[in-house]
């Protein structure tokens, strides 16, 4: 952890999330001919201030096999749009009905709902149209990048992230236990995660046993940031959050304090942080620091 | 039309539509563990009894250069889950508000709203999956199955289906002059008409020639297709429609027949048709019939 570690993995961040920033900034050429409401609609979602966290797990991935940041970009950009997409699907009426994300007003508060529902659409279909130029623009073989679109739609789709959503959905109807949870934890949040570290080794052409390795690790810090998630919303500052806290509490919704305690959640975030980086150490990966002062950052923070 | 004319094109179109039902009946193994409810609302639409009309096209073009029925699958399929998604989320409250769609109760009106949007979501989310399959069982290069994917995202994107989704819904709030009505008719139906015709001709690894045969072929049947159905919501037989007439000039939709008359947009779909067949004549298509036999198939059918 020295070279990563404290400031210098705040600004590792700071870097990666203004890049990802300004690629997604002009991710919609206007030759596209997109109407005008629609990109804007898209747009403002995707700048409403996101923490940018799976672009980085997906640069950092790769860079730590030793592939460019720039290469990296395509994905990185397109993880963003998915997980864009569903937080708008999520904060819409029928579903968790959220007036604000991130301190600002959610899309269908702006747009409206059916421009809402078609922004989210939009986004993701375009994102895999963002996975192809990363071979089209830098290179990465069209193997490769196949591999990578059939993980971001298992990932994603009903098996994955689509599924987790539906079954916390199901969760706030009361039919919810602890595997329950893990499992809406698991698809919800942490499928994405995973995908992001495996599409990063992808670029880099991991072997095997470097993507064992980034995949435990996505894993592992998928579930941390879910249940650290889970402790913020029950005893978080909702200025930094730029949210009300106890919003699970209020909808009904379980949680791992819930069911095993603050104490103990500490304590799975803390072991769940340990066994990433310990199959980052052990995963044969040739530059780990970003990848193990990231998970240590994520343990840490306070929004 | 020879050996395609009347009776064949028809047991050939339900040839490829049952062969297309079944490979969709089964296109979600048991052991993905995907949330029950989730399964069965995709399945509700894709079963819904649809025309497999895209399906169809992706197999006609295909075989026309060659290409094996099987190895066509793969995106036909795909296609249809993009369809089928567009329709239950053009279904939805806060979009067209409709309770029936072929005859059958809307996806959300049996599983709810909520349901209903990630089964969109998850739909569109597979298909991808599905494309990749095309190389991983029947052997078709990553190069052709990523330009494949590539222009999916870029005909059922935001410059393409959503973008036409949305031109649409803009247009029921009075903006529609002819030419927008031509771009929603280019982008909502037409796009995805043409990315069947030249996936299938990737998949038969077309060249630059064939494949824009098939693209003129695909954008002439696409509006001529769109035109018709403005015609039969105009005139057609409720019975054989499976819906109601006269919805679009109840919902205050302009339509070719209220711009240009009901006469001069039937010679539309005419010469549209004509248009399309020289194309596939003209294009150095070696098994032509198929594809001529489809065309007037859609100028003659009544739902």
């Amino acid at each position: 952890m020295d070279k990563a570690s404290g400031t210098s993995i705040q600004s590792y961040i700071g870097e990666i999330s203004g890049l990802v920033g300004s690629r997604l900034e002009e991710f919609l050429p206007g030759a596209w001919n997109v109407p005008e409401r629609l990109a804007k609609s898209m747009q403002y979602s995707l700048m409403a201030g996101g923490k940018r966290l799976r672009p980085l797990l997906v640069v950092a991935a790769a860079e730590s096999l030793g592939a460019s940041r720039e290469a990296a970009l395509p994905v990185a950009c397109a993880v963003e749009m998915v997980h864009t997409y569903s937080l708008i699907h999520d904060d819409l009426p029928a579903m968790d009905d959220d007036d604000y994300r991130r301190g600002k007003l959610t899309n269908h508060k702006v747009f409206g709902e059916a421009m809402a529902i078609l922004a989210g659409d939009g986004l993701l279909t375009h994102a895999f149209y963002n996975v192809v130029q990363a071979s089209r623009q830098y290179g990465i073989s069209a193997e490769s990048v196949l591999s990578i679109i059939e993980e971001l739609a298992v990932y994603a789709g009903p098996s994955g992230m689509v599924g987790g959503q539906v079954a916390d959905m199901e969760g706030e109807q009361g039919l919810t236990d602890l595997e329950q949870l893990r499992y809406i934890h698991e698809h919800k949040t942490g499928d994405l995660i995973v995908f992001c570290l495996k599409a990063g080794g992808r670029i880099a052409s991991a072997s095997e046993t470097q993507l064992a390795a980034l995949e435990t690790y996505g894993r592992s810090i998928g579930l941390a940031f879910q249940i650290q998630d889970d402790i913020l919303d029950l005893v978080g500052d909702e200025t930094k959050l730029g949210k009300k806290t106890q919003s699970d509490v209020k909808q009904g919704k379980v949680t791992y304090p819930y069911f095993i305690g603050l104490e103990a959640s500490r304590a799975e975030v803390d072991r769940l942080t340990r066994s990433a980086k310990d199959a980052i150490t052990e995963g044969n990966i040739p530059n780990p620091d970003h990848l193990l002062a990231i998970a240590d950052y994520l343990l840490q923070r306070d929004h």
